[in-house]
């Protein structure tokens, strides 16, 4: 064990506890050394064989420059409520709705150009004859037709980040000033922004790993009257314009940008919406520019010798690590924080770094670090759930965040991280270089996303319960640990190039209907859905999730009913009479026990004629199977994540991609136990996900197999 | 009593029983006799002081001439389930799931003017030279692009009655020979059947009531290659066309008839479907020729001095009772089966005839008429269910079907409806010619259909339940007994005249998104939406149940959002955060003790801002409160038919219409108990509709109150 008693972990520091940073340091084998946001990094902790790691903020910590260069400071477009005018004008008073100290009005722009009235009830732009903005009442006057609804899109200075607004207001912070915003892509603070960071290189020579948090342009975040999160999406553009970005963008597209590409209808398309042509233009452009200007802070990172960091969140629009940009920017690492399997994924994978860092949980803050908390149970739960996906693709570190004189006063949660930090660096050496035993064949997940949004697929915000998507979520958390190369594709790559589907055994189409996920009018596409159903038809899998491939025409919702033998009944066809309501016995269920939990569910599916029923609940049909020419297709209604459903989802592939028989290999029968194998190293490990004591049989990949009994949480590696 | 002991009551008679038959006759008050399918009526009865009812079939029960005019036999525009080509031909065998003795291809008209093939991927109409038809094999070869599915729209002769065959496999007949069609629409049919009929009247001389079973075209209903039913519209039009009739049309229309104007992507027209504009002007071209037709053997009828009644059902498409040409027909009466309080309306409020006559349930069958049957049971249970509406709207007379013999085998059975054809002529008389009062408004049901499908809303075959339709259907089964003139209006006739809600208090707009009840591309008519806001800003109430206005645009799902106070997530808006959730107790739901039953409810529907929550079922919202303007309105999952149910609607109602302090009039305290009050009789009655004994507070029209106790069912009259 001697070789895995060091390295590959990060800890945070402060000034007030020097000696237990480095007693700490030499039990948890720690190489690296981090501030955290309100600590210091003491020098006495320097040449001490730690790395040092240092956050480092481009767009803010900087009131000074914010306050002198107002017109720099970063925008967001911003929409009001829907409001109806009763009579021939109607007053919309523009920051109602909105938490104040957050936004000041932008009337340094013209108005009349980057604002936009909208008749609501009809879907028409307002003429900007027919409204008015008073600076004083903060309202703007429209001559409107009765009873119809109005919203005025407007632009906003951001007077106080919302993550800083967040951490002020989670932490009940007193006395420290809202930190302004400003915008590094315009001129005078990018050059400013730049000279800063040279000279902060140069003054912090110890320093090696400067940590951006993050580049430019904060994901859409705002908060209402009350000062409560009013919208949020983790992926969302509209805090990433300013008049100068959109003269830029404009001279590019050659058209005119209009508020309502960002607006969209007030949805501000937020992930779930399928991008309009413009939006997609506008995210292509601004990654591209964000790429270049993020390459040349990166750049003055390394000439002073010293390494770049990302952090994926917060300002972190443009720099998607999955999107065609962002390996230019050249970046040494990523760092992210770790909720579970799936966000583990989303930084593992990560393309065009030399190493992926996972933030644990808990942070050491006294949300969780107080009498009565439960920091190791937080731990063990948070470390059990991402390890299922660390042993498919391991980040290259691991690390925590917060306070670290607060972790100290819990022995077994410092006993428990210590045993963490030697049971990830045994995997880490076990797992090596090459990749885990994989199927025969990939799964395709199928979005209009495709890889840009890798595992993110279905977040609001960040790894954040919802109810809307939590039934959708399991899919990917299931993926997160299984034996399969997991591709996200898009119906444009379809498009683009058939080819792409050469390596995949089953394609996942999963969403509810209309959104970017489920595919919408993609699916009104004939190239699609011929081609789709040519691949299965050659003998391909699809399953589909809750309204796969849902889009209402001729005289079907699901436009791959033929394929996943269900469609969904709207109403319209209440006239035929259906008869295939009888569930039977299939392999997908074999080792389902109680009644399988779909999560929300789908109401008013029904089974066509040939399908095989395998759950009705109550006149709603939850799964189904169903054979399409050589092929094969799985319906499930939903799939929260647990242990019963990773398997459900595990048998539906092998059954959908027509290998069944393959799926005894590195398997483990019971479920709540998995089975990695990694042929470089010719180690394999059995995995105990639960937090009780579990016997198995284990097949090997020659298909012989053994028993075994496991501890709590267990890990055992073996040789091959 | 002595006055009600006499009329308003019909039996079924048969030869066998005739001594029988007087008995009854002289015990049950009945003043009229009729046959029956499979009876005959006996020469003994004549003279005995009853009517004599003949049951009159136009289109069938003459397989002779069916044979020898086989041109003429009546047609049914019929679909192929969609099939998808594998490679660049395609096979579709036309009758492959249909039950075949039902059907002949027609061959004899021109296929390729008639016939349509669809790609049903891209949908667009296969050219015809990419097609033919094999009468030997029974299917059509099409030309096909591969992986795309495919349609044939087929014309087809009705070889056996749908109404005959499904009596003939229910009632389990042998040896009866498959009664054929014919259709008396076309020229050489519709000579011999008036000339048939105006014989059959001189031969019968002693007929005093010609029952038409019924006119010409049979609502649509087919079988499938198991001999069970595969399609059944009770207001289908798809079996009343023929090249002959459609010519016609063309001629009228000015434009050419495509099959897909029957067929509707399969969905054939429907009542849940919004009717196009060519569907609408063939209906009403049928309706208008229908009645023309019909209006002829009526005055047949009535040249021989016998009276012309209409059986509402079978062959009733183009008769519809509640359409525009429904009086010109001149009947004097319908009678029509009573299943509910809804079905009873839907006969007793037809206008344009003398008089109504309901048949009530159980028919003297075997299937309930055997050892350890309950003819007793289902009779309380179909008259008490029927009786609200009575109260409300009374036919004229009462009778039963089916073979005496057998209900006299039951002398339980006999006295109960002895004692409801007193109860029945009681009430008639009690109620007199005048209107039972009403709440000082009338509510409006909206949908896309309006007046014609008066109570006829949310039925698929005639009164059956159906999981799409019984959360919906409770509302109007609610109104059939409730003290409220219901008009029901389409959003054609607000357009036409928005004075049709002058007199209405309370709009209800309920049902699945994008069906006709619900209204779909209705409401993305700016007209509609701001007339019917400015209705309710105006002071008056809206209640939306299911999916209200629901039609995805503008950013909003149910585009009466702001007035309902709710909208339905579709995803597209989960990054705004919402926060409205907590349950505050409302006037609506003071009576109610339990759990709400909203039926099949409508999951993801989330209140706006200002609205009142009073049912949220876990993240689901599904009742709210909320104010517009100086209007109301009322938001509903669902609405299943309960005693508890009405009484949320009834109090929804008042409440809606700002008019909670009328409530309280003719109005009993206890759920199960009602009031209905006549004030040109000046009589009223308070009447238990459980089957156990009810108390109850009971307040007149001037708010004066006083306790009453009543037994089992019971009814009791009072005098103002
Ligand atoms: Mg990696
Ligand atoms: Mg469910
Ligand atoms: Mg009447």
């Amino acid at each position: 064990m001697d070789m895995n008693n060091k390295g590959r972990v990060t800890l945070p520091t402060d000034v007030d506890i020097i000696n237990e940073t480095l007693e700490t340091m030499e039990r948890l084998g720690v190489d690296a050394l981090r501030d955290c946001d309100g600590t210091e990094f003491p020098k006495e902790l320097l040449g001490k064989g730690a790395k040092v790691y240092a956050t480092y903020y481009t767009t803010r910590k900087d009131n000074e420059w914010a306050k002198n260069n107002p017109d720099e400071i970063q925008q967001m477009y911003l929409v009001t409520e829907p409001e109806t005018a009763i009579g021939d004008t109607l007053d919309i008073e523009l920051l109602r709705d909105f938490y104040k100290p957050q936004f000041k009005v932008n009337t340094m722009h013209d108005i009349k150009r980057w604002w936009e009235v909208i008749d609501r009830t009809t879907g028409e732009v307002v003429p900007v004859s027919h409204w008015d903005y008073d600076e004083e009442t903060g309202k703007v006057t429209i001559k409107t037709d009765k009873y119809h609804e109005y919203t005025v899109s407007f632009l906003a200075f951001i007077m106080w980040d919302p993550v800083h607004m967040y951490n002020y207001i989670t932490n009940d912070w007193k006395d420290v000033p809202h930190q302004m915003t400003f915008d590094v892509r315009q001129p005078k603070t990018q050059k400013y922004v730049k000279d800063k960071l040279a000279k902060w290189c140069e003054d912090n020579p110890n320093v090696d790993v400067v940590r951006f948090t993050t580049f430019f342009h904060q994901f859409t975040l705002n908060f209402n009257d009350e000062g409560k999160e009013k919208f949020v999406d983790w992926f969302g553009y509209s805090a990433s314009i300013s008049p100068y970005i959109l003269d830029e963008f404009e001279k590019e597209a050659g058209y005119k940008f209009r508020a309502e590409y960002i607006i969209d209808q007030g949805y501000q398309n937020n992930t779930f919406r399928i991008q309009s042509k413009e939006f997609k233009d506008f995210m292509d452009f601004q990654q591209r520019e964000v790429a270049k200007l993020a390459k040349e802070l990166v750049d003055i990172v390394h000439s002073h010798g010293k390494e770049a960091m990302m952090f994926l969140g917060d300002h972190w629009i443009g720099t998607e690590p999955f999107g065609k940009y962002f390996p230019e920017i050249g970046l040494d690492s990523v760092v992210g924080s770790v909720g579970n399997g799936t966000t583990l994924r989303l930084i593992s994978d990560i393309p065009g770094v030399r190493y992926t860092e996972g933030r644990f949980l808990p942070y050491f803050f006294p949300d969780t670090f107080h009498e009565g908390g439960e920091p190791k149970k937080e731990a063990v739960e948070n470390w059990v759930t991402a390890r299922r996906a660390i042993l498919r693709s391991p980040v290259d570190r691991i690390g925590y965040g917060g306070y670290l004189k607060l972790a100290l006063e819990f022995p077994d949660f410092m006993d428990y991280i210590e045993s963490v930090c030697n049971e990830f660096r045994t995997l880490y050496d076990n797992i090596g270089e090459g990749k885990p035993y994989v199927a025969p064949f990939k799964v395709a997940v199928l979005n209009c996303w495709g890889k840009i949004r890798s595992w993110g697929t279905y977040m609001v915000a960040h790894a954040l319960w919802n109810k809307k998507c939590y039934s959708y979520g399991g899919i990917l958390e299931a993926l997160a640990g299984m034996q399969f190369d997991v591709k996200f594709i898009s119906f444009e790559d379809i498009k683009n190039d058939k080819s792409i589907l050469d390596d995949v055994g089953v394609i996942i189409n999963a969403g509810s209907a209309y959104t970017a996920n489920s595919g919408g009018e993609n699916w009104a596409d004939a190239e699609i859905v011929t081609t789709i159903k040519e691949f299965v038809a050659n003998g391909g899998g699809f399953i589909g999730v809750g309204e796969p491939s849902a889009y209402e025409q001729n005289g079907r919702f699901f436009q791959m009913a033929s394929v996943l033998g269900v469609d969904r009944e709207l109403g319209f066809s209440l006239s035929t009479d259906k008869y295939n309501w009888e569930e039977k016995p299939h392999f997908i269920t074999e080792q389902c026990k109680d009644d399988i939990d779909f999560g929300e569910g789908i109401k008013d599916v029904y089974a066509l004629k040939n399908a095989q029923v395998i759950v009705n609940n109550g006149g709603d049909i939850e799964m189904t199977a169903n054979e399409f020419g050589n092929g094969r297709s799985v319906y499930l209604s939903g799939l929260p994540y647990s242990f019963e459903n990773t398997r459900i989802l595990y048998r539906s592939i092998f059954w959908a991609a027509g290998k069944e028989n393959e799926m005894k290999k590195w398997y483990s029968d019971n479920i709540n136990v998995d089975v990695h194998a990694y042929m470089n190293t010719k180690k394999y490990c059995v995995v105990n996900n639960t937090y009780t004591k579990q016997s198995t049989t284990i097949y090997k990949g020659d298909g012989t197999a053994f028993e075994l009994d496991l501890q709590e949480n267990e890990i055992l590696w073996f040789d091959m």
